[in-house]
C-alpha cells in the first residue's frame, strides 16, 4: 500500500484507482488502516471541494439504479464529474446490496467521469455512515463534482443521507390512490422533491394523477424551515424524459440556497452533528474495546444479571476503571 | 431529605410517602441526588423482591388508564399489592402525561394497596427509561408484587417498556375492518397479549370480530422464542367485564415461564441490555458535562464547522484529552 502522501496526491490528480484504494483504506477496521485513513480525509479536507452533494431514497423496485444511471449519463455530457456511492446497512443481511450490482449501471460504470462505490457491507449504520461521509470527502477532493448517494427507502438509513446531503429526493411511483401511504412520515418530511418514477407510456396518466396527489398531501406537512416547499415532478428513468427538469430544478434550489446562506450554515451544522456522532462512536468503541475494560465488564454482567448490583453502579464502577486504566 | 439508611428503611416497611421521596431522588438530576438515588437503589436491590412487571400500551383514546384503574381494583381485592408506573418521555411537550391526570384513576388512587407515580417529566426516552427502571426496584422493594407500566402507543417507547417487563399488553379498539392497521409491525410483534377493550353495548359483536380478525392476522407473524401464542381476548374496562380472564391469562403465562426458566433468563437479559444503556448513558454524560473537556468541545466544533479539522480527528484528539484530564 502506498504511502499517505503518495495517495493523497493520486486522488488530487483525479486518478480513480487511487481514489478507490483510499475508500478501501476508510472502510477497513483495521487499526493501522484507521490511522492512514484518517490522515488522508484530514488532507483532502483542506482541498477545494465545492460538490453538490444528492441523496436519493425510494423503496426497492422504484427504479432508483435506472434513475441515477439517466441522471448521472446527463451529468456527465455537461461536463460534470459524478460520484456515486451508498448508503445500505442491510446489504450484508438481505444480499441485496445496492450499486452491488454494478451491472444496473453499466453505462455509467464505463464512463471515466462517473465513480461508482457500492456501499461497505458487514456494518452498522452508524459504521456506513461514517465511511461514506469520508468517502464524500475523498471524492471531492479528487474533482467528482456532484456525489449523489443512493439509499433504501426503508429504516433509518434515510435520516443518516439526509444528514449528509444538501438535497434530498425521493423517488415513487403512482400507486392506486393510496399514494403517500407506505411511506414514512418522516421520510417525506426529509424530502426537497418527490419524483414520480415510471412515468412512460400507459402509466402517464397515472403517474401525474399520482403528482397531484402528492402536491395535495404536501400541503398538510409544515413549511421547510428555509421556507422551501417541496416540489413533485414526474420522470421516465428507462425513457430518459423529465430528467433535464428534475436537475434545473436542484439547480435552483442550490443557487436559492447559496444566495441566502442556508447552503453553507446546513453544511456547517451538519458537520458538528458529525462530530458529535463521532464522539459517540469512538467513545463506545474505546470502552468497550479496553483490554483492561472487557474481562470487568464480564465480571460485571455476570453481578448485574444476578442483580447483587445495579446497572447504574456496575457503569459507574466500569467508567471510573477507564479513565484511571486507559 | 433524611438519609440513605432511613429512606431505605421506611420504604421496606411499605411507606408510600417514604417511597415516594425516594423516586423523587431517583428523578432528580442534581449529583448530590443521583448518588443518595444510587445507594438506595443498590440496597433496595439487595430485598427480596419477586413482583411480576407488567407493560400496558395502546395508543390515545384506547381506555388504558380505565383499563388500569379495573385491573388494578380486581388484583387489590385479591390481596395484591400494586404500583402503577408510566413511560411517556413527550409529556412536556403535549401536556398529556399518561397517569398526570391522577383523577382518570380515582378509585385507584384512594386504595392504600396501590401507589400511583405519573411519568417523570422533561426528559428523554432514555432518562425516563431509567429511571422508570430504578422506580420499579423501589416499589417492589416496598412490597407491592405487582408494577403496571403504561405507555402511548405510539414512538419509541414500548420498546423500552418492553425492555423492562415480564408480560406486554396492547389495547385495542375495535375498527372499521383495518383492525391492525395502524399499529406498528414492531408494536404487534412485542405484545404478549392484544386485548379488544371497549367490548360492551352495541360493541360487543364488533369487537368479538376485531378479536376474531387480529387473532388471524397474528398468525402471520413469527411465533415468540419462548413458544407462547399470543393470546387476543374482549374487555370492557368500563363494565368491570372480562378482567378476571385477562389477569387469568397472564398468570397462566408467567406460571408456564417460571417454570420453563425463560422468565428469569429474560430477566438476567435485560438486566444485562440495561447495563450496557447505563454505560453509554454515563460515557456520553461524563464526557460531555466534563468541566474540562466542554471548552475544548467548543473549540473542536468551530473548527469542524469551518472544515479545517475533520469531524473524526476532532473526536480522537477530545476523546484523549477526556482521558488524561479527568
Amino acid at each position: 500500500m502506498p504511502s499517505v502522501d503518495v495517495l493523497v496526491e493520486g486522488i488530487i490528480k483525479g486518478d480513480s484507482s487511487t481514489l478507490g484504494r483510499a475508500i478501501t483504506l476508510v472502510e477497513s477496521n483495521r487499526k493501522d488502516h484507521l490511522e492512514k485513513a484518517n490522515a488522508i480525509v484530514q488532507k483532502c479536507l483542506s482541498q477545494k471541494r465545492d460538490a453538490i452533494r444528492i441523496g436519493i431514497t425510494g423503496v426497492p423496485g422504484v427504479g432508483k439504479s435506472t434513475f441515477i444511471e439517466a441522471l448521472g449519463a446527463q451529468l456527465n455530457a455537461q461536463g460534470n464529474r459524478v460520484a456515486v456511492l451508498a448508503v445500505d446497512p442491510t446489504s450484508t443481511q438481505s444480499k441485496g446490496s445496492i450499486l452491488g450490482d454494478k451491472t444496473r449501471m453499466d453505462e455509467l460504470v464505463k464512463n471515466p467521469k462517473a465513480f461508482i462505490r457500492p456501499s461497505p457491507s458487514g456494518e452498522t449504520l452508524g459504521g456506513v455512515a461514517r465511511k461514506t461521509r469520508e468517502t464524500i470527502i475523498l471524492c471531492e477532493a479528487a474533482g467528482y463534482n456532484i456525489v449523489l448517494i443512493e439509499t433504501v427507502g426503508v429504516g433509518q438509513s434515510e435520516t443518516a443521507v439526509h444528514g449528509m446531503v444538501d438535497f434530498f429526493l425521493l423517488l415513487k411511483l403512482s400507486g392506486a390512490g393510496d399514494e403517500l401511504q407506505g411511506i414514512k412520515r418522516g421520510i417525506v418530511e426529509m424530502a426537497d422533491a418527490l419524483v414520480v418514477n415510471k412515468a412512460d407510456g400507459d402509466n402517464i396518466k397515472k403517474a401525474a394523477a399520482a403528482a397531484g396527489a402528492f402536491k395535495r398531501a404536501l400541503h398538510l406537512y409544515p413549511p421547510k424551515e428555509n421556507g422551501w416547499i417541496p416540489k413533485v415532478l414526474t420522470c421516465s428513468a428507462t425513457e430518459n424524459s423529465g430528467i433535464d427538469a428534475i436537475w434545473e430544478m436542484i439547480q435552483g434550489y442550490i443557487e436559492q440556497n447559496k444566495k441566502s446562506g442556508y447552503f453553507l450554515e446546513k453544511r456547517k451544522r451538519q458537520n458538528r452533528n458529525w462530530l458529535y456522532e463521532s464522539i459517540e462512536e469512538r467513545l463506545k468503541s474505546e470502552f468497550f474495546q479496553n483490554g483492561n475494560i472487557a474481562p470487568e465488564i464480564e465480571k460485571f454482567v455476570t453481578e448485574v444479571m444476578a442483580e447483587t448490583i445495579s446497572p447504574f453502579q456496575a457503569a459507574a464502577e466500569l467508567i471510573g476503571m477507564f479513565k484511571n486504566k486507559s
